[in-house]
């Protein structure tokens, strides 16, 4: 049997904003989340995509009302550069590409545009949001509070968030500059199929019940913890741990919505909080400039001689970039536990899943 | 005999600045030099401070004619919240003090400042300027594009910068969040003295000439290179080169300066490159409420369980701010090999170096 399935991008972007809007969500929100979540799928973004469209962040949450599907993103504050906004507990993709191109929309007036956004909810791939930045010759920002997995630095147990940060920076010819990486040193998913295969997972990954460095994947579930970015304090972990809290502030306190350890209950519905932001270009140096400087520097890392055993050096982007073009042509691949999962859901509410274009 | 002297923080500004003077600065940049310097060292930032002070980046690069001492920083182009400097290849804290001085003015008017910095020379400690923000209830971001000795993840060899970022958040009766890490996982002086003491180094610090992991710090000087933070690629090390990136982009291809592979040679001669900013509490939430979180958040992070064999969490800049408030008290302590150095080139300008007050 195979295991994945393509389906046709614009096909699928249909059927996610159809059963959106079956869902009580309207067009725009519909869109705006949809846009959210299958960009996400294009980028090879894989975990935050469609295969959490049924869980209580998207699909689900609509359903079972944790999420309030006619919810309007509230400005609770505005300056020249700057705002907060209130996400009333919607989709956490509406309040977030509102902010942004509230962002955007204030870059262009004064060369920095920054909102802070509290009350909302998972909003899927941070650089979904940084990139909105790109066609208007900004640099894009976004990071979010994500759940709570990761050790403080000295410490025991899950007290801080995964905490994603992203940051995206046009070229002229090449791909942008697209980071977007979790604050932690894996994601709980690596984990979880490290235990499946019963394999150890690398030193500097977590720590078990005592904060103590473990290589057994199962110590996460016994009360261990994800290490911050760095591992362990000898290699720099609290540095991550840092970074994490970087986030908490910016997005959790300057919004006045909380830190991630305090919002850990109330994650599902309402209690995620973003910080978005973008910087002018123009405001700076010329766009153009700043794009011949942009194309000598990506030449100048991909120029890298390859460690030995390595394909060589990668610019940050260029995956995802790729694996956008490859998507929109030939569709996008979904696993047969995520198509099970979206054929149930589609029976479910009514909206028919489109067939897919090929399996492999 | 003793390891350390310690000399009174107002009487070895005092002394600092007067040596500044003496080389040709402005009694101005004197001073801001001065407090960069000096605020390193009472923050017990040690590698930041009058350590380096007699090198090509600070009296000797005045000396030498390395640095240009009567340099005035230009702003090349300025919008409502943004600036492009040139520190005209003066000192590092002159041109980093207006710019951060100028982000903050700005911030005050729209809310955000960022301002990018070309032509400049190292500046000190990073927190010295994303603090400067703190007394007007603002959160501060300092970044600068920093050496060239990390390996770009998958290449060989030093192609990227050790590009430190801080960022200072004001908290209520607790001592701010000061957040000042390098990008790399850690700093050559460490390397340096497990070559000395020939101590084997962790397992994720450095690279061999073949871009494999090694354990053996005389690699380092063998065409080897520092981890980005993360380590090797299977501990997450891409993330800490693509903030390495992030900086470059922010500091140096954005106010038109280079990115650190470019800027080698001229690193000591005007070719170091920031990016400050400051986004002013009050345009989000308002102040008194940003901090009572803040105090919330505080207090969580510190009722962590310590780990086994750990004295507990600490909040970033907690030791820095104890450091500083005992240095001011007691003496800056400076080691023989820094106090020989001092008293040499004090003897060299004509300036008396002030005696100690204590010896440890």
């Amino acid at each position: 049997m195979a295991d994945y399935s393509r389906f046709d991008a614009t096909e699928i972007k249909k059927w996610t904003s159809d059963v959106f809007m079956t869902l009580g969500a309207p067009a725009d929100d519909a869109r705006m989340t949809t846009d959210a979540l299958i960009h996400a799928d294009l980028m090879g973004i894989d975990s935050h995509g469609l295969n959490r469209s049924t869980n209580q962040n998207y699909f689900g949450g609509l359903k079972s009302g944790a999420i309030n599907a006619k919810a309007s993103p509230e400005i609770v504050h505005e300056a020249a550069s700057t705002a907060v906004i209130d996400g009333q507990n919607g989709l956490g993709p509406v309040a977030s590409t509102v902010a942004m191109e509230l962002a955007i929309a204030k870059a262009k007036e004064t060369g920095a545009g920054f909102v802070s956004i509290r009350g909302s909810n998972h909003y899927g791939a941070a650089s979904h949001y940084s990139m909105m930045a790109l066609p208007h010759d900004m640099i894009g920002f976004s990071m979010t509070v994500g759940g709570l997995g990761v050790v403080a630095t000295g410490g025991k147990g899950r007290r801080i968030g995964i905490n994603p940060m992203s940051v995206a920076a046009p070229a002229d010819s090449s791909d942008p500059f697209i980071l977007d990486i979790a604050t932690s040193v894996v994601a709980a998913g690596k984990l979880e199929l490290a235990r499946m295969k019963e394999m150890p997972v690398p030193e500097g990954w977590i720590v078990d019940a005592n904060g103590a460095s473990t290589t057994d994947p199962n110590d996460f579930w016994k009360g261990g913890a994800i290490l911050p970015l760095g591992g362990m304090p000898s290699t720099g972990g609290y540095k991550g741990y840092g970074l994490s809290v970087m986030i908490d502030i910016l997005a959790g306190v300057l919004s006045g919505g909380g830190f991630a350890g305090e919002l850990r209950e109330s994650m599902s519905s309402g209690g995620t909080c973003h910080f978005q932001g973008a910087l002018a270009i123009g405001a700076f140096i010329s766009p153009a400039e700043f794009k011949a400087i942009m194309e000598r520097m990506i030449a100048y890392l991909k120029a890298t001689e390859p460690a030995d055993g390595s394909t060589g050096v990668l610019i940050h982007g260029e995956n995802e970039v790729q694996a956008e073009r490859e998507r929109t042509l030939k569709g996008i691949p979904y696993h047969r536990d995520v198509v099970e999962r979206l054929e149930s859901f589609s029976k479910d509410v009514g909206v028919p899943l489109p067939a897919p274009v090929g399996v492999e």
